[in-house]
């Protein structure tokens, strides 16, 4: 049977088969990966989670095991008031939804607010998971001027006079794919930008506790607590594999949300979210963060280093406070997806910039790196690798742009 | 800040608020649930779950809690394969896709193949989830004919012929609401019919395991494996608080619905995927089993004879061989929406039937009973006060409608 001709009109938007052609490789024996967003296995908490795993089935019993509300297991919204008025964030549980990963409050939000043609707005870069799923909401996206700050008030404050836009998405802290975080005098302007002109920004802040070093920047929640929907995770606090994502709304998005999820999944996994109650309500948590700030601040620190001593002068990159990863641009020839195939030749990925942009033929010379992941001595050797690969591929390609502006004239048509 | 302007069309389509409010009474403290859909807490293998935890971190490590594939943890696909094969569905673990529950395939399912205006078919009545799930991608329903027995083979061959609808999506076993099963004669006929007009069946297999008496009938999907996306669930034979769905689909549809996931939560829980991995390959679930349809052969029992000695005559009710589910019906002029008012003031609560219709003004007359969730006391209890409340509403009802025969012309324009 034939399946093509039922497919739903919105799965043109969905294709993505490209990025999907490129990652799969990612995974091959013997690579070393700076391409993924997988925080490092060495910062779970195994211990203490086979501890709560017993805790949690003997003080919730059947009920850890049980159907829940879609809104979320109750212990834990109400434990996550606690976490997120240490941020800053003030919410009651009811304002607080539970979610299948950021993602599943990501999709949750696209469902309930983006239809065929409306318009959206997002920092290019901007998160590919947020993209993937909005997309088959069949949103146009409007691209956010940002600079090494990250999202520019001022461009912001002129699209939204310009523009009628169904949300903002922005990841304000340890931005992935970039790792900028926008200071504190800027999110302020935002926050104002945002109030004057009665528009919705959805902010999400995965990174947010992964800072390993300077001082803690509130979200911009906290500045614009009626027009921000806020988003967080436990994926890299807790376990990425529990999916547990929260979300504080203002009541009527949370309540379509809520309505959205119960058909997408019913309600996230009981069990985890219990565990994860546990986790913060037992002081786990606060125990156990500096372990993990600690590996990424090593970590970070090894990935610096290398890049320092073996990447080209002509790349320039971000060298971020905390979160998960460095993006690296190069000269405008440099074509980091042709690149992608060499190094990966050489057992070394990463993930090519353009796929960070909704718009076509940007980023094309930028890479986003992961430091997590590996250990420091293998960072060290990847980062070398890549940077030997570079050399290559910048000599024989600024020999052959001068080629190609010479000869471009004579090679009209032929291709 | 007002948000209403900013909700996507399709919200128009996600109401379903009668039902919230009905529902939301269920759960208030002293109320005799007959409503929910809940599996017997009793029911739940709380030991072997304590001892997999443990032993699920012993083996897969850091594995267990990290991000995973978004078409599933890869043991638990190859485990899969055996457990499908039992029920004589022949599947390699690349046909199979984890899911957030089987409610995360229907979404996923829906998101791929619905676009605004194509026609599904449907039981009449059906699942409510299945109608919450698809609701958002704005489907037309076509209501399928059935009976006792289930759909009727010659009505859907007659709908093929004359519609063109994306999928057909059937419960063929101990169906939600009305726990009937269609015969194996049946099933070979509906098969044929998909086969011969080309068409895609969704086909829903939840309550598979749980037969309490009579001999397993094979599902669709081994009748027309090309035709039939199969999906079932661990949320009656382990938990349903760790959401975890499977579904066997063809290559295509499979591929699409992988990259459709990933929008929505990237992957399901790992962790859980791992314990119910363990719960199948360690032949747990063979032990657990026959003690949870003892549980749920015990409580239908005294459900159906509490229903034989209590319900008025006037009430028809299914006895299925297995499922979660009786489906009573009552003469025409009964409504089941006004009753459950009147039922829940006495602490009972049920589920009327008109909300498993996707036609308006169908089903009033009937309502959902579960039997899993009370004790037998209990359910012999809360049938004789809703035979009580019944009875005291067709007294009236039938004097009212009698009453309202003749009133009416008089009364015409007035309300």
């Amino acid at each position: 049977m034939q399946f093509e001709n039922l497919l739903a009109k919105r799965t043109e938007n969905m294709g993505a088969s490209a990025i999907r052609e490129t990652l799969k490789v990612i995974s091959q024996p013997g690579m070393i990966s700076l391409g993924g967003g997988m925080p490092a296995p060495e910062s779970f908490p195994m211990e203490i989670i086979n501890q709560l795993c017993s805790r949690v089935l003997e003080i919730y019993s059947s009920d850890s095991l049980q159907y829940g509300p879609s809104e979320g297991f109750a212990p834990l919204r109400e434990t996550l008031t606690e976490y997120l008025a240490e941020k800053g964030v003030s919410a009651t549980s009811d304002d607080i939804i539970i979610t299948s990963g950021s993602q599943g409050a990501l999709d949750t939000i696209g469902k309930i607010l983006i239809y065929h043609g409306d318009k959206i707005a997002v920092e290019a870069p901007t998160y590919l998971g947020a993209i993937s799923a909005f997309n088959p909401y069949e949103p146009k996206y409007i691209s956010l001027v940002t600079d090494d700050n990250g999202l520019v008030p001022e461009a912001l404050d002129e699209m939204l006079s310009e523009t009628k836009v169904k949300f903002i998405y922005l990841i304000p802290t340890f931005q992935n794919p970039t790792g900028r975080t926008i200071p504190l005098e800027r999110r302020r302007r935002i926050a104002d930008i945002i109030i004057r002109h009665n528009a919705l920004l959805v902010e999400d802040d995965p990174y947010n506790a992964l800072r390993f070093r300077g001082t803690d920047i509130p979200p911009i929640k906290t500045m614009a607590p009626d027009n921000v929907v806020y988003i967080s995770t436990f994926s890299k606090i807790l376990s990425p594999g529990m999916r547990l994502g929260f979300c504080v709304a203002p009541k009527l998005i949370k309540d379509w949300m809520v309505l959205a999820k119960q058909g997408v999944d019913l309600h996230t996994n009981t069990f985890s979210q219990a565990v994860a109650s546990e986790y913060l309500a037992g002081g786990y948590l606060k125990k156990h963060l500096p372990l993990i700030v600690d590996v990424y601040r090593r970590k970070h620190s090894a990935m610096l280093t290398a890049l320092d001593k073996y990447f080209p002068d002509e790349l320039k990159w971000s060298r971020p406070d905390g979160g998960m990863f460095i993006w690296a641009v190069g000269p405008s020839y440099l074509d980091t997806e042709a690149l992608y195939w060499k190094a990966i030749k050489k057992n070394v990925a990463y993930i090519p910039g353009k796929y960070f942009y909704t718009e076509e033929k940007k980023g094309n010379n930028a890479m986003r790196l992961n430091f997590t992941m590996a250990d420091d001595a293998t960072l060290d050797r990847a980062v070398k690798i890549l940077a030997d690969v570079l050399r290559e591929e910048m000599n024989h390609e600024s020999v052959n742009s001068e080629w190609r502006d010479t000869a471009v004239p004579h090679r009209t048509g032929t291709d």
